[in-house]
């Protein structure tokens, strides 16, 4: 059975390449959810429903895991997800956040830097998961809300991306932290001006790559691995994988060329339509 | 009864003002489908639906006119809309348009510039729009996909949005139009920016404002116009208008703020759920 990952929309394509360069062995069902795309500025409520949906429609094709690409998501919705589908749940928020404490914590005063969309910075989730691995690490959260514009624009290297990065990365170089959590999958696309503005010095944590290390553990404790290997070369987004979008199929594909180098072999639209409302 | 306004978000507000500082005589009810924007990088199909959802909620709840005052949504659904309610619609690209071709009939080679979304760029229905007033009007359309967030972040001045716009009008400012539509609701924002940027020779056309002298002609042939007075200031965002939005009416408010200088009196939120699927 394959994998399953849910983004909000383009962004989670960091998060299933470094899935599948870690698991070459596995296959992925990937859902973009294009049509309700960005969750970054919505409300609790909102977000759950939507994360909730996508996570059905997954369970639904067969998948033996499920991978939360999303950063929001992954803040506001994990626990109504797990409560819901009877499949283990990956996020990203708790592999990002425990590598930090990892990589910090040999320092004296441990100091960890997040950047994030506004709604994952107000649910305070990656402080909270990085306080409960670690009391002693000072934590300093910012939203970076034209940084998701700028990649989906392929800005990665053009002079404004550098000032607006400046601009808003000026208190976390103030803060002087060990790490930085790139805690939105859009941001690993703008790594390099990130990595230039808050110097060589600061260990750049991407979300994604935790995820897909946890993953991998995951998979091998519960001894759900695909045991056979598969033959000949893997590529991304070659047709062993599957990639459903909500919206504007396109459009889809024009970035997932950008991001990854290729075009999904299968790529199809689907409506997802408000399932019962939560009772909460 | 009030004039129906919807809008995929904040930036409607503009439109709002626009027809607020026209029609102080009217009362309004606004909805932002902030749980869905933007819309500017949705199919046709999505776009078309949730118009219409939006258009049905607004009718249902007693309006004389509705006033479509998101521009993709207008290039897009006008014509599924008006099919659909029993009320006068009025959109921003058919204004916007004509008064484009207003200000430039008397040039020897009349040019014309749209900047809107990729979405409404896509559509061409603003170059379809003007080439059906004018024949001989030359128009050329760029999209300006970071004008919305930087709008959003209100970086009206900043030195970063200069220069990204320096770099998305080059086209245009090679083109030397007469006049450049504003084809979004978000831009008149940026409204110091643009037009240093393409120079004091340019009229600017606020689309929001054409819509507004289009709805005042309207409600004046129709005979739909307020007969009393209205006594007393009226101010925007007063306790007459009725503010809706689809989610994060907090997030809505302080935008509104920054937009109008003043936070709506009275906003609700509301859920808008799928109506049926279109037919098609």
């Amino acid at each position: 059975m394959p994998i399953g990952i849910f983004d909000s929309g383009v962004g989670g394509l960091t998060v299933y390449r470094a899935l599948h360069n870690r698991l070459p062995n596995e296959r992925f069902i990937y859902l973009g959810d294009t049509a309700r795309v960005p969750y970054g500025t919505k409300s609790l409520a909102t977000v759950e429903r939507y994360a909730i949906e996508n996570a059905e429609f997954l369970a639904a094709r067969g998948i033996k895991l499920l991978v939360v690409a999303c950063n929001t998501a992954s803040a506001l919705a994990l626990p109504k997800i797990r409560a819901r589908i009877g499949i283990d749940v990956v996020g990203v928020i708790g592999p990002g956040a425990r590598k930090a404490v990892e990589i910090t914590k040999f320092e004296a005063n441990p100091r960890v830097a997040v950047i994030a969309t506004e709604a994952t910075v107000a649910s305070s989730a990656y402080a909270d998961s990085i306080r409960q691995a670690s009391e002693k690490t000072e934590v300093v959260q910012t939203a970076c809300p034209l940084f998701v514009p700028l990649a989906e624009e392929n800005w990665t290297h053009e002079p404004e991306t550098f000032s607006i990065a400046e601009k808003y990365l000026r208190n976390i170089v103030e803060f002087a932290p060990q790490a930085l959590v790139l805690g939105c999958t859009h941001y690993p696309i703008l790594r390099e001006v990130i990595q230039q503005t808050v110097g060589e010095r600061v260990t750049l944590i991407d979300s994604g790559e935790a995820c897909a290390e946890e993953t991998e553990r995951l998979l091998a404790v519960k001894n759900l691995a695909n045991p056979q290997k598969i033959t000949g070369e893997r590529r991304l987004c070659d047709d062993l994988d599957h990639f459903y979008v909500t919206d504007a199929a396109e459009r889809f594909a024009r970035v997932a060329e950008r991001f990854l180098g290729a075009k999904p072999a299968k790529l199809e639209a689907v409506e997802i339509f408000g399932v019962d409302k939560l009772e909460n």
